[in-house]
């Protein structure tokens, strides 16, 4: 192959090798290509695959006796002669891997809640001789952080599941081999010296497993017969190759979330490449990319129901971030652009891989047009804001599950879950008492006494409240993330990330409409409380109507902007893990039902039980001034003291926005807009 | 039992109940008894199963299937009936445990040396799941520590083995019960809030893996029968409970030095208690003591040929301190003092455990002369200090190992083994190239190119390279120490140790007498440099005569300070995980002659492969003005830069001492001296 040199030859340097090589594509879809015969027979075969599973009761087959690790599997198919990107998660598709690094009892309870039973030399193992995350966690937690947990003020803490939210480069693994990623890892190694501080040590030997990690992901290429010592020479090796990156990743860890990165424009360079010499064609291209594609939506994990009730389902966000601009002005979107939006045509539509569009007014319009004509179509791309993310991330960030932005190969983030502020104004009001639970969780400030709740009153016993939730928050993810390096690091993923990575302390709140609504009406409307026989609150009366968040209303919105701007500044009061820069994100875009659950009446009128709405949404029904105002508010919301994304679930009927072409067809579109805008 | 009230019933405060409740005893050896008829029917039951040991090349069994936890075997006894006192490290006895969490390389060549093969399960699991104290140094080790290592500059590391040095207050055990033991843990465990920085996790999970160990420590008494939930009520209980302690710990750790701390006088208290009341009378209360002691007498690790050969047999250090003086002016010698020692007639002379008297010129003269007349008869007792020591420590500290002090239940030791200043100099000499080896393992300093060399020039580059022998030291043990808690924390003995422990940073030099004496020859003699056919000095040629270390010459005895000094002080100038204690010991006592092994030729005349001189001591036949001249020499080195310990190592005919009866006999009494005065 020739590639335009560059320093991405002296040093690892994936985005500097894309600048100097890649071709923007501006035209349209015409030249893209259907599905070649052996892709359907494949899918075919997978969709036959995907019904046994659902007939089963969402689990095909499970593994109860090998631990999973990147080695552990021979090697498995779908059909051998017909795949051209090989590689599976064990020995057959769809059977989920054993993971008990992370937790012997979830893994036990995963295999159990099916019907399987898991070996018992494996517990043994993982009981007397390994410890696992999830014990190191608990043998941690104070008995606040167990009570604060236990009633849901903190509540998705990653403490018994895999805390995902890194993205290895896989790209790295193609565009190097993986004996250049050992020199450099080697040259790190070697760069932690003089004086052996207990930082220097524990990032010393992480380089040390990130080493072995590479061993035994060319030990994992052998064992389907590839050699990925040096670097991928076409197309189909550098998607091979890059995949095997990914499926050590996933072989070794089960986060909540494994997305893949920012892919599409650096194989796009390989297929050109090979295009351009006559070595494939466009079919065979597509063919590529639509097997490859196929293999990331057979990716599972063994889960627990109580996970899938909190996730309302089992994702995996293998997140691909497509498009974007460039900072120079070019444009990402290449032809593979094309092609990966296109796989939901070929092999129809899926909600994994998480396709994740980054968005510029800028993008070309072809561009532009192809994905409305896939949203409309498919329902199955997730748009993400570019233009405001580029400035902090420059061009090579990649999305984590759904909104987190981080530079790929630079950055990563420590998942934080949630704190749900919508408790947390009850525990203000009832002085730490859990309205559910009727204990003591929160410290035994004095309760609201009043028949009427007083606006002054109840923001000033909020945020003194609030001053203990975010202290035991972020310390309770102090002991999170502590542990999962030192019982469940991620050795492959970082394998694939620079020395010094920068990372993100991710926070994040549940319930803000319902604070900001109930603070509202406190204010402007009159709200009664309701005791029970000890006296504690357990639900509201509301007297007259107030403005509602959702609504372009200064008087209600102003409240969110200043209950958020005040949690991360308490967070950020806070010693982080390992330096990490705290940051926030109002996500939830499915956990905030569980989170209603556990969440007592309100005085906004919510009752016990209903569930919050997503992330930075108003509550259902209550934007009652159209899309634009609904949006308007959330758009208020300060990104710098929410730059881990705001999530503002938004469904409208298309032909809602006009009645341009391409806008045609009776789906509703559900968008999950990254930042504090959103675009269709 | 009723004891005289005080702070140890508010609080774990063992040294408070014996102040309170001890009986000092200044009469003679006249109350003794001699070995019961059970005693010499289970003792000599041990002497067929050390015999057998012997006829089997040193072992008599191996476990290579179990993993020794503290509660991984069924109860094993020597003869059930007989034994008051039981519990053994397996299920039978002198059959040796397998303890795979230090390093399962050292757990597999240990049995292989002796003919067993370990199961390999247990392999798999402690190479796969269970990373190992040993690969986690190696991991992380940079490559000139392992540089160093190999040419044994820096020698006898931690790193292969236990680190020991830890001596858990057993006697906790006894006088409050696991129960209250645990209640306690548990506040130490709650006190534990706020801020969740790493120290402080690490310390929560640290203090949880305790709770875990005393209860398991319960289970270990359930095993034999015996429940320890409780405080002990008889003399028999007290010494069964504290040995449960001791077990526990010697089953999950194979330290270097699992010493036993300082027991006798505490266990008085219930003997005295017991005869008071008529439970028992003086011959089985010297039964349970001589019980008890064989116990002691049985404890066996599974050792390396190499571990055997660096500390010259299969020591364990069992130390037990015995006698000295309270702060408050009291002789802690109690007539348990005497049937420790009594043990060495009833069950004859042993090494095992190290019976150390802590020395006062103001013991009791009937103690001095019972000492003194066991020492003869047996010569298996050591003698340190108390004088001294007392003044650092208070008087209810104990020895570790052969030297190392430490206040029992609150203070623990970091042990480093030693750096080699002998080879340093020769380094000094050759800019940092291996006099052996030929390699640069120094710093690429300038070497000496003159034919004679020159005292300052010497001093100045041996004092450059000391700097830099002293960082990489210092750095290599922090990643020894590091490792060893992250996967081999000494959670049985840590759980009898106050939360907040101060942790001595113990290092050690070797080569002392032959530095002096090189230095001294240098700038008294003439010293002739013979180089090899690369320019490199492998020996040397002294012309004239020159003032020898060990004759109290102030000329040599001068330089030996000052290189003590200045090497204390540059190991003060680095960073010493977890906030411990740097201190220094002056005290091969047999790992000499390995160093010397490993030493090539030296200024001083002596030759490549010689054996240094043990600890502090002068070259064998160098000190020749007579014993008190050499003690004189000794006793120059700075204590407070040698806190940890000087020892020397010293051979009297016992009549040269004069003509007191008690002297008579014709063995040779070796000493180790633990502070720089030795006492007779």
């Amino acid at each position: 192959m020739s590639f335009k040199a560059g320093k991405w030859q002296q040093e690892i340097n994936v985005r500097d090798f894309i600048q100097k090589n890649y071709t923007p594509y501006l035209g349209d879809k015409s030249f893209l290509k259907p599905a070649t015969e052996s892709t359907k027979s494949l899918w075919n075969k997978c969709l036959e695959l995907f019904k046994l599973e659902h007939e089963k009761g969402g689990v095909l087959d499970m593994d109860t006796k090998i631990v999973s690790t990147i080695t552990s599997h021979g090697p498995g198919y779908i059909n051998k002669d017909l795949e051209k990107i090989v590689g599976l998660q064990t020995d057959a598709p769809l059977k989920r891997s054993m993971q008990p690094f992370g937790g012997i009892r979830m893994a036990q309870v995963a295999l159990k809640s099916y019907g399987y039973e898991i070996d018992s030399d494996i517990k043994e193992i993982f009981t007397k001789y390994r410890k696992t995350h999830n014990q190191g966690v608990f043998d941690a937690y104070t008995p606040e952080m167990k009570a604060a947990r236990h009633a849901g003020i903190i509540t998705g803490l990653p403490d018994a599941y895999g805390r995902g939210r890194i993205i290895g480069d896989y790209r790295r693994v193609a565009l190097y081999g993986i004996d250049r990623l050992i020199e450099d890892k080697q040259e790190q190694f070697d760069s932690i010296d003089g004086e052996m501080s207990e930082d220097k040590i524990r990032l010393k030997e992480e380089i040390s497993s990130q080493i072995q990690a590479l061993n035994e992901m060319k030990e994992l290429g052998n064992i389907y017969g590839y050699d990925i010592s040096k670097p991928a020479t076409t197309a189909k090796e550098a998607i091979q190759w890059l995949y095997f990156g990914y499926l050590a990743a996933i072989k070794e860890q089960n986060g909540a979330a494994m997305s893949i990165g920012r892919t599409s424009t650096f194989l796009d360079i390989y297929i050109e490449n090979d295009l351009k010499n006559g070595i494939i064609n466009e079919s065979e291209a597509q063919e590529l990319i639509d097997h490859f594609i196929m293999k990331l939506r057979l990716v599972r994990f063994a889960r627990t129901p109580e996970y899938n009730a909190l996730f309302s389902g089992d994702p995996v966000w293998v997140t691909e971030s497509i498009a974007g601009m460039g900072v120079d002005g070019r444009t990402l979107v290449t032809k593979n652009s094309f092609r990966y939006l296109h796989t939901l045509e070929n092999l129809g539509t899926s909600p994994e891989p998480n396709l994740t569009v980054l968005w510029s007014k800028n993008l070309p319009e072809n561009f532009k047009k192809y994905c409305a004509y896939i949203s409309i179509k498919t329902s199955s791309i997730q748009y993400e804001n570019d233009d405001l993310m580029r400035a902090i991330h420059g061009d090579d960030y990649a999305i984590a599950c759904c909104v987190s932005s981080m530079v790929v190969g630079k950055e990563m983030q420590f998942f934080g879950a949630r704190a749900n502020l919508a408790k947390c104004l009850l525990y203000a009001i009832n002085g730490g008492v859990d309205e559910r639970l009727k204990n003591q969780v929160g410290p035994k400030y004095r309760p609201v006494t009043s028949d009427y709740l007083e606006y002054d009153e109840v923001l000033d016993r909020f945020f003194d409240m609030m001053e203990w939730l975010g202290g035991l928050y972020v310390n309770t993810l102090n002991v999170i993330h502590y542990m999962h390096d030192k019982y469940c690091y991620e050795k492959a993923q970082m394998a694939l990330l620079d020395r010094d990575v920068k990372r993100y302390f991710a926070t994040g709140i549940a319930g803000l409409s319902v604070v900001a609504d109930s603070l509202s009406a406190i204010k402007y409307a009159k709200v009664k409380t309701i005791r029970d026989e000890n006296g504690i609150v357990i639900d509201y009366d509301i007297e007259g109507d107030y403005p509602k968040y959702g609504n372009d209303d200064d008087r209600v919105d102003e409240i969110a902007v200043k209950v958020v701007r005040k949690f991360m500044n308490i967070l950020r009061k806070h010693h982080t893990y390992r330096a990490s820069i705290p940051t926030m994100s109002i996500l939830t875009i499915t956990s905030n039902v569980v989170y209603g659950k556990k969440t007592g009446s309100t005085p906004d009128g919510r009752k016990l039980g209903v569930p919050l709405a997503p992330g930075a949404n108003p509550m259902h029904g209550r934007d009652t001034n159209g899309a634009v105002a609904s949006l308007a508010t959330v758009a208020k919301l300060p990104f710098n003291d929410v730059q881990d994304g705001i999530s503002n679930t938004f469904s409208i009927i298309p032909n809602a926005l006009g009645k341009d072409e391409i806008f045609v067809g009776d789906l509703k579109m559900e968008l999950n807009c990254g930042c504090c805008e959103s675009k269709v």
